[in-house]
């Protein structure tokens, strides 16, 4: 079992990898390899699944960008990915809309499409959203009234588990391998020039990984010239063992759903056509404590987390059964619900009928992910939370890399050219991103 | 149990933070806490304990020198720390020649006391050393011919148990207080402002760590305003679980000593008279490999050892016992012993007569240290295998961050400025180390 490349990962990442990389090396043998028995069924399929291009630093930036503008134009000509541009809404404390204010300019300075709301403009756009606080617990909380409010025009969400398997079947249809259930035991280290000696190799010897050993449905041990770990939170399994720092770390984040049922304040929310060209409600992050609220139209429900920051884990070589990690009552009950009710009045009562958790694989540095070049590697990885709407950027710079070098340049959708450089770690040039949830 | 200023590590590093703080904040009570019986126990003891002022990067340089100038001057006037002023010689190859260069130069250009030797000069100062290698075993090693040498002149070696003496009795004699054999349990995160709700903290209130839960010598809660996180390799262990990371990673590192016994090759190898003033073979990198000679005429020994790089496991949280980490016989066998009986013949048949472990705290990322605020602590940590000798200037920092903030300046020895936030990390402004063994 021998490739050019093996692929270790099967979530966005890894098939925008593997697509660009077959497009534009169609000689090469590629394979791509998961321990799941369907593609993009690890944190891809947990995702909140949003895209936004409004980030503070320039490298997000393009990143994002130029990967929603393919995402875009694909869903146009060819396949629908479940795409709804609903926008973002920033709801903003007297605090935030000052503190934040030299982020929104840089923004708007680097062309963004910003739009801003004073109070009385979204009283009149929301009206069923609360924006002075009253109530005796939200004081105790220290809740902040809303003064305004910024909107991203060109985000929203995306089905991940279409684009998924757009990238697989584009993959496949231009002669890649994907291989499923087969899961990476380790991954092997080689010298360069093996003397035959047991025990090698030994520090005197250049090595490389040359291969991986792998168990479920392929066995045995698959060699590779180049191996791409895009295995998201799980690339510390494979790489703490053989002592390379890819860089990342886990953290569960969890999502809970509501469904609108038959209430008319609900669903009147979710149908909202004072933001977007579809008349649905706009992702709406509250203000403080990175509360959020996502619309979906089509099951009359919205989807409803909190970002925490202090107090809850970080998981450095994660289980690799996902269900290790529950979604909490209690998550919901004790911050989001406190929170969602103050500002939205109608979800006073509600109750989750789903929820789930996953794993953000995080770059806690600069939040901004990871490609470099390592001992027969290209590692990727470090979303940040923000994995799928950079994919495209991702998968087409790995390629590059791949072809080019860390000192060459990747060109992303739409022409634009990106040194690659700045995304490694050797002579990374990045600005730390300050426009997080 | 209250303090004002809580210093988690009784190593090098936390025990010149609590000197330096209590020397500059004498009215604040200052407790330092450590899971070893005395201090010192962990990784300091286990350290090959050299310092060099040879780096390229100026924050490296900034932090070892101004630390070292405080050893010796202590020495001087004071107290003995065990400094032998022994220089580091780095063997190079030709290859290794043209790489470094630029390095090297860099250096000089920053007014590093650096000695060049050429292939002729060596031979003459170390006779007994191969600079040609011609044993079929060398070529199968691609071992390389030295062809030069790059002299560090204000490096040599410290002994980290008397210079952890020096401050702990120093911190003590000014006021502070230590408590060995004290295990942190878990780090307490509590709301600025309580409520005394049930579940507390709640993602929308404002936390902080305001404690810790330990158990040992001392027992239950121990609150601060201000907690020191300064466990080196365990740094994560205490951070993980409340989600702060702390960039370190952990790597074992072996040493192996070498009797020079009744062997006059040996013996004259220890007593050189062409280096230094002390008449003492200066610490000797070989070229490729990272492999490393220390000689100790006064145990008339030699410490012995490689930095590998790939195939061997980064350790996130380190086991507590660091028994558990032993250094291998085999390692020393088909890595070390290899590699240094072809450059000194006088090693050939040596034998290891003791052998240790310790972890490496690794900052990964440009390998020098971090230092920064964060919910009511100062992290510090990432020495990278030179901690000790940057112990002091490191200590300073901490002090300087908790007086003036992350903008404020310390004042390294001597009178030197440093800017604290260039180790920090969401300003961070560092240059790669280069000039690592």
């Amino acid at each position: 079992m021998e490739y050019d490349i093996l692929v270790i990962g099967a979530g966005i990442l890894g098939l925008s990898c593997a697509y660009h990389l077959k497009k534009n090396n169609p000689n090469k043998e590629i394979l791509v390899i998961d321990r799941f028995r369907a593609v993009a069924q690890g944190n891809t399929a947990r995702s909140n699944a949003l895209f936004r291009n409004t980030f503070t630093s320039p490298d997000n930036q393009i990143l994002s960008d130029t990967s929603i503008d393919f995402y875009i134009d694909m869903q146009k000509s060819a396949v629908d990915l479940g795409i709804r541009k609903t926008g973002y809404l920033w709801l903003q404390s007297e605090r935030e809309l000052s503190l934040n204010e030299r982020h929104v300019q840089k923004m708007e300075d680097e062309g963004i499409e910003l739009r801003k709301y004073d109070r009385g403009e979204l009283e009149r756009m929301l009206p069923l959203m609360r924006t002075k606080l009253t109530s005796e617990e939200s004081r105790l909380m220290q809740l902040e009234d809303v003064v305004g409010g910024v909107f991203g025009v060109k985000c929203g969400r995306i089905d991940p588990d279409k684009l998924s398997r757009f990238y697989a079947g584009e993959f496949v249809r231009i002669g890649g391998k994907i291989v499923l259930d087969t899961n990476v035991k380790k991954l092997i280290v080689e010298p360069n020039q093996p003397l035959g000696i047991d025990g090698e190799p030994f520090v005197w010897q250049e090595s490389r990984v040359t291969g991986v050993v792998v168990e479920g449905q392929m066995q045995g041990e698959i060699r590779a010239g180049t191996i791409v770990i895009a295995a998201g939170v799980w690339n510390n399994e494979l790489l703490d063992p053989i002592g390379i720092d890819g860089h990342v770390k886990g953290k569960k984040r969890q999502l809970f759903t509501i469904s609108a049922g038959s209430s008319p304040d609900l669903r009147s929310l979710i149908h909202n056509k004072s933001f977007n060209a579809i008349g649905v409600l706009p992702f709406v992050i509250l203000p403080k404590s990175g509360c959020y609220v996502k619309a979906l139209e089509e099951n009359n429900e919205f989807w409803v987390a909190c970002e925490d920051d202090i107090n809850r884990p970080f998981i450095n070589v994660p289980e690799r059964d996902l269900e290790t990690y529950k979604a909490e009552p209690s998550y919901f009950e004790q911050n989001v619900y406190r929170i969602l009710k103050e500002y939205f009045p109608p979800f006073e009562n509600s109750k989750p009928n789903q929820m789930w958790a996953g794993l953000y694989s995080y770059n806690t540095l600069d939040m901004i992910p990871f490609v470099f070049v390592e001992s027969g590697m290209i590692i990727a990885g470090g979303g940040s939370g923000s994995g799928i709407m950079k994919g495209d950027a991702m998968g087409r710079i790995v390629d590059a890399v791949y072809r080019l070098g860390e000192n060459g340049e990747a060109t992303l959708y739409g022409g634009k050219k990106y040194p690659i450089h700045k995304l490694g770690f050797e002579s990374r040039q990045v600005e730390r991103e300050e426009w997080i949830i």
